[in-house]
C-alpha cells in the first residue's frame, strides 16, 4: 500500500528574512506521518504573487496535496488567497458561508474592507475550521490553505486532518550510542539499508550536554521490518564494543 | 544598486519527517541579510538523488548563490556531494586538498572507504573551511556545499561569507503596539508600502505572555527611508488611540 505524498508551501517573507523561527513544518510533517501522508518537499517563498502561483501550480501537479501556510490575514501582504484563485483560473470572490460567519464575529461597523478580503476567497473552495481566530482556512481541489500563525495552523490542521485519506502511518524505531562515530559504523549501516530497500534508514550524530554520539532511526510503514532493522543495527553497535541504547537520545 | 538573490536547500529526510526542527533556515536567512544577499526561496528536499540533481539545476539557475545543507557526512544516505558532481556533469573524485586534511585528521588506518567519501568532491570544487570538525565544505559555481548540523553549518558560513559578493545590508527597522489588530491598521499600512514601494512592509501578529499585539516590520537597504516610513506607522497606530512601542515585542 502506498503512501499519498504532500507538498507544504511556508509562504511569508518574514521567515525568508530570518525575522521569524519557522515552527510549522515540524507539526504538519509530524502530523501527517501519522496519517500516512509523507512530505516530501517544503518550500519557503515569499509575498510575491508571481511566485506563489507558479510554485502552486508546479506542486498541486506534482503531488497528491499541497499544504500551505501564512498570508491569509487582512493586511496588503496577505495575498494567498488571491493568488490560489489565480493559479486554479476561478474567481476570487466573497465565500457566503466565510462572509456570514465574519460578519456575525465582528461587532456592527468592524467588518471592514480588510477583514472582508479573509472573507473572500477561490469560487469552490470549501471551509477548514478555526477555534481560535474568526477566519477560517480554506480547500479547494488537493490545496490546502492555512494560517501562518502557529497555533491557529494547529487548529486548522486539526479540523482538516480527519477529511485527509491517508496510507498506512508512517512509523520510527530509533537506537542510538554515546561515543559512537559515524565514520566506523557507516559501511554496516549500508547494509543494512540495503537489506530493507522498503524502508528508510538514517543516521544522525547529536552533540547533547549529556554527551555526543550518534542516532540510527528507521522508518517505514511495516512495524515488524522496522524493528529487525533496529536489531540489525543493534548488532552493529555491540560489534563496535559500545552501548546500544534503544529509542532517540535525550532532548538536552 | 541590487542585492544578489539566494536559494538555500535543506537536504534531509530528518527535517521532512518531522523529527528534527530546523535551525538552519533562520541563521543563514539573517546572515546573508546582514552581507546583502537576499533570501528568495528555501526548499528542503529528501535524500533522493534525483530530487536532488533536478533541484539543484533548477535553482543554480535561477539564483545568484545557492546554498546547502546536509548530506556531506559518511553514510549512505549522506549523497549531496556525488548528486552536485551529476548536476554539474563533472567527475567526482577525491579532493587532493581535503584528501590529505582528512588522512592526517584521523590516526592510521582509521580513514576508512566511508570516511574517504567525505574527501571526495566534484571536481574542480574550493574548500570551505571548518573549524569544528575535520570534513570541509566546498563551494562550486554558484553553489556552496555545507554540512547539516547546525554549529559545524555556522563554521563553515563563517569561513564562506567573506568570499560571497553582497549588495547593500539588509536592515530592519520595528514599531509595535499591544492590543493592536491587523484589520483596524490594514488600511493605513496598504497606503505605507504603496508610499515606499522601494521597502518591505510586514505586519506580523504575536502572542505573548507579556501581551497580544502586532510587529510591524519594514526592511530595505535605505536605512532613512525604512525610519522614514516607521514614522508613519507610528503615527497610524497614535491614530487608533495606541500606544506605539518602537523595535520588536519582547521575546516572550
Amino acid at each position: 500500500m502506498v503512501n499519498p505524498i504532500a507538498c507544504l508551501l511556508v509562504i511569508g517573507n518574514e521567515v525568508l528574512s530570518g525575522r521569524t523561527q519557522d515552527a510549522n513544518v515540524k507539526f504538519i510533517a509530524t502530523r501527517l506521518g501519522e496519517i500516512g501522508i509523507a512530505l516530501r518537499e517544503v518550500r519557503i517563498i515569499p509575498d510575491v504573487a508571481a511566485t506563489i502561483i507558479a510554485t502552486l501550480n508546479e506542486c498541486r501537479a506534482r503531488f497528491d496535496h499541497v499544504f500551505t501556510t501564512g498570508g491569509i490575514g487582512p493586511t496588503h501582504d496577505d495575498i494567498t488567497s488571491e493568488c490560489v484563485a489565480a493559479a486554479f483560473g476561478v474567481p476570487w470572490e466573497p465565500h457566503p458561508q466565510a462572509w456570514e460567519m465574519m460578519q456575525r464575529g465582528y461587532k456592527s461597523g468592524e467588518f471592514n474592507a480588510a477583514r472582508q478580503r479573509m472573507a473572500t476567497m477561490p469560487r469552490g473552495a470549501s471551509l477548514i475550521a478555526n477555534a481560535i481566530s474568526i477566519a477560517p482556512g480554506f480547500s479547494i481541489g488537493n490545496v490546502h490553505v492555512m494560517a501562518g500563525v502557529p497555533r491557529i495552523m494547529q487548529s486548522m490542521f486539526d479540523s482538516l486532518a480527519p477529511t485527509l485519506a491517508g496510507g498506512p502511518p508512517i512509523i520510527s524505531r530509533a537506537v542510538h550510542a554515546l561515543a559512537l562515530l559515524e565514520g566506523r559504523i557507516a559501511e554496516g549501516l549500508a547494509g543494512v539499508q540495503a537489506e530493507f530497500p522498503e524502508l528508510d534508514v538514517g543516521s544522525y550524530p547529536f552533540y547533547r550536554v549529556s554527551g555526543n554520539g550518534v542516532a540510527l532511526v528507521v522508518k517505514g510503514t511495516d512495524v515488524a521490518m522496522a524493528e529487525a532493522a533496529v536489531a540489525k543495527i543493534t548488532d552493529l553497535i555491540e560489534q563496535l564494543g559500545l552501548v546500544p541504547i534503544q529509542g532517540e537520545p535525550p532532548a538536552a
